[in-house]
């Protein structure tokens, strides 16, 4: 942590700043410039809160020098994690694809796109049993008989599945029926909830919150992990800008700066990113080109009918391009989608 | 809903759009013109997801035409709601005025900052016993001892208690202790708790997501109004933007707007939405001559040691200090600040 | 400016970046904390570009410390800037109001709103002749003309003109008959612009672009002092945010921050900052309440027909109204608005 | 244009919109909600400001149908404008890269970049002589001198040159020198220097205002195309948002979105959109696999000696290096990257 005094700051008021720093166990070191004095805080500034130095007589402002979160970060684990389950492996040279519905609706519609999404290559099936809804009055999910739905068509076709859990009372339910629990956008910064699944046994798809900045969902990150839970997936999936042509903007930059600053996976969802199925297929190109370990993209069969996010969902054939052409970029960035085994029915 | 054609839609996709309105339910107007067909859906759309029909072939865009909400709206409860809570009232012409420490720390320093507050004019003691923390390390709270301490405090000085409940599970706990229950800026839209607190027998003092527009804030208070409990005050604390000197922007605007557009109380939260202490005291005076019917406010006695949020506590001195300009201003908007009784020690 | 170097940094990285601060003329000062090495760069920063250091080997990042303006700071000018203008006082106890339409459409208009917002203790009148509009098939402007009518219509009610002047070519033009140039918030960053009136001997309202931060400001603003014109008001008038109910997000806290960090005037603009005038009134009292030096605020006589900024334009009964009120606000932060000598027509 | 009326709007004030409609020449359609009252505007909606409308008496809200531009829209010119200039083609197959340092710093400094980027495969040489530059006192560019070291570098390599163009009295002289014009981000909605260019036979680089939308992009162009200059590409070049850590926000969105809305050919510049060069790399890749007709990047010999921008700036090898990957990613998407004939020196 480096403490700017102002211009003209006095001896009094230096003093007293260096007193403070003693008082709470750190060492002080003093650089006279021309406009301005400095002072360094040496020790870890983890604890510290900078802005309440902000208030000390004198100090015009305070910059934190190490970055806030540490087990998430590259400097503490410099290979890639790769987390595998059941054969799927999300971190390594494959590109992962999770598909399927916003929310379960029935038995015939997620068996369908189960089916069908597993026949394009999707080795993990989405979807949504407890929906956080901006309405109350829209459809607020299956709750455990989606969950159940979910599991089914999952094992009919070999997939993993992957949904939403919205309260730390839901952990266990949902623990049953799910290989790996989904944080939605909204739930970024509920601290209970991330308590909760760290403590949990099961990889974690962590989203980023609409409008959380890249170190916010790092230190989201670190809440799951310093709880114990290492398997942790960070998910870009737009953020909330001025721009009301889309719904979201996907925010491309995050994927390399993630991979820089972090060991962790990174899946991009170019179906909330967007809101627009029109614009999934490119999105999802350049997600892939620009370094992402997979993406989680809606599938509905009938998208006009579907009970929530109906624009952003892709036909199961459109889906099926859609395959096609981002396995082409993951050769063109020396990765490949994961390929299933065939299914015999 | 308004549904307009894409220039060249053919009349069977015109027909198709037609007929997936009747099969909904709905009844359809079409208007032809110069360059557009636009289609309107007659009923109530609130159940409907308008993206979903912007997929349906030859349709352009979609437009919602009424607003989500409707228990939250004026239209629906055109007077102002008075909420009433041990001789303080919030809504009618006195300006509330809520105040204590970011996070409660310890008797000593909660009883002194409460008698401070008491002294100057608040009515309601804030603290945090639960605190979410950006960081996994830093100080998360007292806890249940922390929510007697203030109880304790509200009690000898002659307060209501407002406070925070971060989890469903949390309800019952933290409704021994406060009168109020305060639901956070990073769980406006966490659904289940806005749930629990809608079942329960306590006012909220609902935050604004840092970047939830204010249909999203109405919508969110719409879930606890439909869960039964109508003692809703919404809370502007500033918005995440661009700016970066202030650590979020106070939309003043919204102050008005939100008077306009529903008859819940709004206070405002000058402390969060500025994050730099000296500028409290202006935003304060703002938000009261723009309408706003209380303020909740940062306080503590030594805010270069506090534990969180130091940079932006006011001391007792400066909290009197703005106490007297504010109340300049609510005369000067006809209001009032609400005086307390003296305290007889 | 200070560099913060990698964990693990090499000495020979370490002595690279020392070298290069002495290549240019700098001294440096090392700080060796526990897990990282700092330097700090001793000397005027300003000319330096911080990012680029960043690219050196072995530095994380670069923390620049001075502020990067220096005309436009308090530090350089303690008192506040008061400029004197045929007897209107702009920066001083007095809250000045500039009024009128958006665009001149008439001499009838521009005359009837004039004499309205005269009567009413407007002291200077503004309007449109040159108009920067999003489209190409909107009204620009009436030009010259427009200014003719401008100047006709200030001089027969004894007021100032402020109008917007778009590129360097017109500053001459516009000379003749404006009192103040207005820089419009498109042309914030127009630094041809901001160079020509620099060496004009107008005052400048200088308005805020709506993506800009408060430092860009006054780093605009900068630019102008810096060609010798001090004569520089600045001009709040909404950022743009990711809310859409307002046209923008007025940002209040701006009012207090520009205050402290600088000597000039500071004008709102509610009219544009809002983009409905039903939320004008509030947030002019919110302005003046929160310390700002004036305001301008758009009026027509017939807003449901204007040519421009309908929307946002208030009646002159309206206006008349907001005046009486905003009076109010003033005398409770100790202030006055300036009233004009009554006119004998 | 379609107007929505309140609940319980009076036939007073529908029929006063309807006259006000009918009195402006256009044909209303008034569709009977079960709420509210829907009034349809038929004829060119264009003219018309649509705010002006929600003063009138009765009326909620004024929603715009038709998109506010003409020339730049796909239905007006359903296939690619394909630009060529001396034999390079931009918007067609080939994907063309402009390459080159921020500013001109020396004819050295030029020529050495300018041989470069040729041998890795740009085909038009960027640099800056008139540079828009924040603060008042860094590097504003080398003027005249440096439009001559371009051209002469061009020259000598067989490349176009693109450079910046700042007011409308600098446009002659850019002429002389440049192949193509560029607006810069924060002259987007600069409209004098629109016209200017408009009325020019040279084409535009349109870089995206950093926090302009969409469709105010389209508008800008429109301006040009309005004025007879057709030769006119769009390039996204990064937002701002509330994102840190880099220094925009690279819209990947805005590129399918804009080929699907306009025949006009996107560039992409990965070096502002993110302002850091490790992240250049990537994020060009994404933004071809996006769709993308080209990209513009940074390129200096000496970046830490940077007079500009020299975090974003790749050195050669490093630039090389991507266009050998962006290649790779142009094929995938089948189209390629725009090779040259070998210079012979």
């Amino acid at each position: 942590m480096v403490i700017v005094m102002r211009q003209g700051a006095t001896k009094r008021e230096v003093g007293a700043v260096l007193a403070h720093i003693e008082e709470l166990g750190y060492r002080a070191h003093i650089s006279q410039g021309v406009e301005r004095t400095i002072i360094g805080v040496i020790g870890d500034e983890r604890p510290l809160d900078p802005t309440a130095w902000e208030i000390l007589e004198g100090v015009e402002n305070v910059v934190r020098i190490l970055k806030p979160y540490k087990l998430a970060s590259r400097e503490f684990h410099p290979d890639n994690t790769v987390i595998t389950l059941n054969g799927v492996s999300i971190g390594g040279d494959e590109i992962v694809v999770m598909a399927g519905p916003c929310s379960v609706e029935s038995r015939e519609q997620i068996m369908d796109i189960a089916q069908a999404v597993r026949a394009a290559g999707a080795t993990m099936l989405r979807g949504g049993a407890f929906k956080p809804r901006t309405s109350p009055y829209a459809f607020q999910g299956m709750g455990e008989a989606g969950l159940k739905l979910l599991r089914e068509a999952a094992d009919a076709t070999g997939m993993l599945v992957v949904t939403e859990v919205m309260a730390p009372a839901e952990v266990p339910l949902v623990a049953q029926y799910a290989d790996v629990f989904q944080i939605g956008t909204r739930n970024m910064q509920n601290y209970s909830l991330l308590h909760a699944v760290g403590e949990a046994h099961r990889p974690v798809l962590l989203k980023r919150g609409m409008s959380s900045t890249i170190e916010e969902l790092l230190m989201a990150a670190e809440y799951i992990l310093s709880h114990g839970n290492y398997r942790v997936m960070l998910c870009e999936r737009g953020i909330r800008t001025f721009e009301t042509f889309t719904r979201n903007t996907l925010d491309i930059n995050a994927v390399p700066a993630l991979k820089s600053l972090t060991h962790l996976p990174v899946i991009v969802d170019p179906s909330h990113a967007t809101g627009k199925r029109e614009l999934v297929d490119a999105t999802s190109r350049a997600a892939v080109a620009a370094g992402a370990d997979g993406l989680i993209i809606e599938v509905h069969d009938h998208p006009e009918r579907a009970l929530s996010d109906g624009a952003q969902s892709l036909t199961p054939a459109q889906f099926a391009q859609l395959m096609r052409r981002v396995s082409r970029i993951a050769e063109a960035v020396d990765r490949r989608l994961t390929l299933p085994e065939p299914v015999t029915a």
